[in-house]
């Protein structure tokens, strides 16, 4: 595929040295997170929605009920701006001017194309499997139905850009002893322990997919 | 202001239940998060940035450098999305099909406008103690360069949407007593304690509005 950062709007003009051009860390920051922020337009102008997505190699899928405003519009395979953002630390300079974030992101251009009937059942596959790795198995399996009732798209991944904001404080010369402190506050998504839903799911075990899920995420 | 989801495009025509039409509400998400997500429309196309962003009464600010690709169209005072979204949960039904997940978000729908010379301080402020309340008093006074070489737009809130999704699980009958588990896994965002950037950050105490946001947000 396409290495991130690569075309002319994908290619960072300011802030150069956050870009990175590592599929590694395309796919590092997709698969670490669990929302995506889709952007379409429509009638001229733009509509920003959370998304849940899944990776499979080079290409993400996106879906949602065939009802919504936008997955309607999805369904004319229109152009979307997906982008994906893991913040990791309010980076707090001596002033607030050159106070900053720590942050992993990703950006995606491209068309989304419909999923084809044959194929919707191992999308949808895939986004469950990329929010909780093994449910798939556990789970009630999806019905005819239910997959027929979806809109599932994909979008390939040829035009993507990777920002990865981790830097150091780089407060100017001028600033330095004078008394001002300067550091960094972490921020972790932290996961807690699963809360069964109701009497059934109480008098069962926790599913191996949900406990390998916290195990990994919790600190 | 406007009622949340008062107008056709923030009705929710889905899922219309999760909408929310309390302005606390809409103040609440915005005040609890830090990052937005902002669409814009560029030569036909759609573009989203995750930004930082403060909150004043009914306004939002938006600010980044006046050198990148984003803010020089934002510069032109185009129509945006903002979409600030908090995950809270994964929410695991017996079937993938119906699982889904707990989160806030706001949607907002206007033209940017861009901050006047004179505001523009204020503006600043505003945006740096959403992110940290009381940080603007400790840090190095922000000079009048900085200030000008700084963009800063504004967004009135006319035209939102709000949607809270925390309900319980919803398994269909026919799902119930067949051994399958159902339940939630939360999902928090964690402070953790603060990393001073250098010696004489070391030698400093850590500032109040640091002490205050990490006591607020820590478990």
């Amino acid at each position: 595929m396409t290495k991130p950062g690569s075309t002319s709007r994908t290619t960072l003009k300011r802030l150069a040295e956050k870009a990175s051009d590592k599929i590694s860390d395309l796919h590092s920051i997709l698969d670490d997170n669990f929302v995506a922020h889709v952007g379409v337009v429509i009638d001229g102008s733009p509509l920003v929605i959370p998304m849940a997505y899944g990776r499979s190699e080079d290409v993400i899928y996106l879906h949602g009920s065939s009802g919504s405003r936008l997955m309607r519009h999805l369904e004319k395979e229109p152009e979307v701006c997906v982008t994906v953002t893991e913040l990791n630390a309010l980076q707090v300079s001596r002033s607030t001017f050159n106070s900053s974030m720590h942050y992993r992101s990703v950006v995606i251009f491209g068309t989304a194309k419909l999923v084809p009937s044959q194929e919707k059942q191992r999308a949808l596959d895939v986004v469950s499997e990329a929010l909780i790795p093994g449910r798939v198995a556990e789970a009630r399996p999806t019905t005819k139905k239910e997959v027929a009732g979806t809109l599932i798209l994909s979008l390939s991944m040829e035009e993507a850009s990777v920002k990865i904001s981790a830097g150091e404080i780089d407060d100017p010369e001028e600033d330095i002893n004078r008394g001002y402190w300067a550091g960094t506050i972490p921020l972790t998504t932290v996961v807690g322990d699963a809360i069964p839903a109701d009497e059934e799911s109480v008098s069962l075990p926790v599913p191996e997919s949900v406990k390998r899920l916290i195990a990994r995420r919790s600190r």
